[in-house]
């Protein structure tokens, strides 16, 4: 018998990385496809040993694969995952890498009955991306979420948890709106922060070019975000657009409380919430 | 002659580690002496090698000092400086590490004539504080910038500029009020931002305890500043107060027409900001 195929449609940072961490799997009784637009990304792949073989035809890359995993920007995802759905194989798992889940679960609660999907988010990545960036490790210690739908097998859970295993994650299962939910607090809204930061300050450096000279570490990490993928980081934001902002909401009336404690010279309130805000940061991250 | 005596005032992560790269530095012709609170303090900075002798009090410490440099938080050092005017001896260089200026400079001002202040602000930090955190490799390859003053004697312009090359920092002079708008912008803004962003977390943390589960590394680099030091960060905030409130404003403007553009399903926006914002922010930090 064939060893059974593993696709990764998308060979950037998140999906050149698994497939990583996948082949460098011992005793990972699979072959580890790569599936990209280009035929650099394959032979660099290739090289890198991070797959074993590679095509840029989506459609011969998933036709004969026991498990599909969508690595592109939430939309891209979409729109492809909809396009190649004649050529899923009888009972193949289709998943994804996205940082969106409502929108990608249910494009594929439209895929025909003989594929079985369900939704996966990593909760890792880098600022920066591409093949370059990929390593194995990305995936080791981290939370990895998954969200099944209704029509999903228990054996493509099974085969998802295997696989997050594998790479050496945790696996957490949640509902696609409450994951959306949490990751706009937790990640979007901290990527438009700092978008926002960078914004602010390159303004400010139009009337004092001396601020680039002294950007520090403290800029830097709260910065750090903006320089995610842009093509990435808007699908996300398009296709989240409504708990994005309920979380923007919540930080802009959070930043107005504070400014009001600086106009009214409120030194107790400053001094609460500096404390408060540290007590909680040393209690997460130890 | 007697050696010259360097009393660092303040023995925390950034007095800490000042004293520890002057220590550490070959061939300085200098008694590097530590003034604290606690006799712990002194203790603990004695057996890690970074001061040669120290002191609980703060008149004792300063009195016989060629240079004195304050490493307390800002309303702290204006506190202490002023009661110990008549402890100086004269010609003494007298400067400080906090982050603000114009506050620390005013009180400089009010010095007796036979001191020479000069302020002072290395650009670097850690979101730990205590001496235990201190190390020597703290200033290697930053910012440090001088405030003069006008009645500045040259002499400690060049016996500051001295220091700051000893311990590998880059030396920048910049007005006071420059200084703080600066910081404002690009220290104070982010340290605020870290705050609320912990803030709406922690609040939806209280209806959704899963929160904490998935935070990861963008999570982690965006809120880091806000387990910085509070009462250093009080101190910084409330003398710096008017350019901190400016910045937020910039702030609240940017993030609200951002939020504009999720609002209008602006595809075209969103894409030229996080483009920009991508493109801005490769370009600081290489």
């Amino acid at each position: 018998m064939a060893r059974p195929v593993i696709s990764i449609v998308g060979l950037g940072l998140m999906g050149g990385s698994l497939a990583a961490a996948l082949t460098k799997a011992q005793n990972a009784p699979f072959t580890v496809r790569g599936v990209a637009r280009r035929a650099e990304s394959i032979a660099a792949a290739v090289e890198r040993g991070f797959i074993a073989e590679g095509t840029c035809d989506p459609a011969a890359g998933v036709c004969d694969a026991d498990l599909v995993i969508f690595a592109t920007p939430v939309r891209t995802t979409i729109d492809l995952m909809g396009r190649l759905a004649a050529h899923f194989k009888p009972g193949c798992i289709v998943s994804d890498l996205g940082s969106t889940k409502a929108a990608v679960v249910q494009a594929m609660a439209k895929l025909p009955p003989h594929v079985d999907p369900i939704g996966g988010h990593p909760m890792c990545g880098k600022e920066v991306s591409g093949l370059e960036a990929a390593e194995a490790d990305l995936f080791q210690g981290r939370v990895y979420i998954l969200t099944p739908l209704e029509r999903t097998s228990d054996q493509a859970v099974r085969a998802l948890q295997e696989v997050i295993a594998l790479i050496g994650s945790r696996c957490i299962i949640l509902e696609p709106d409450r994951h959306d939910r949490l990751v706009a607090a937790i990640s979007h809204l901290p990527y438009l922060l700092s978008v926002c930061l960078v914004n602010v300050a390159d303004g400010l450096s139009s009337e004092d070019e001396m601020v680039w000279e002294l950007v520090s570490s403290g800029f830097r990490d709260t910065s750090r975000l903006a320089a995610s993928d842009p093509i990435m980081m808007q699908d996300i934001l398009m296709t989240n657009r409504e708990n994005v902002r309920h979380m923007v909401a919540r930080f802009l009336q959070c930043l107005g409380q504070f400014d009001g404690f600086l106009a009214h010279n409120d030194e107790r309130a400053v001094s609460e919430w500096t404390r408060a805000a540290h007590r909680r940061r040393e209690g997460i991250f130890r």
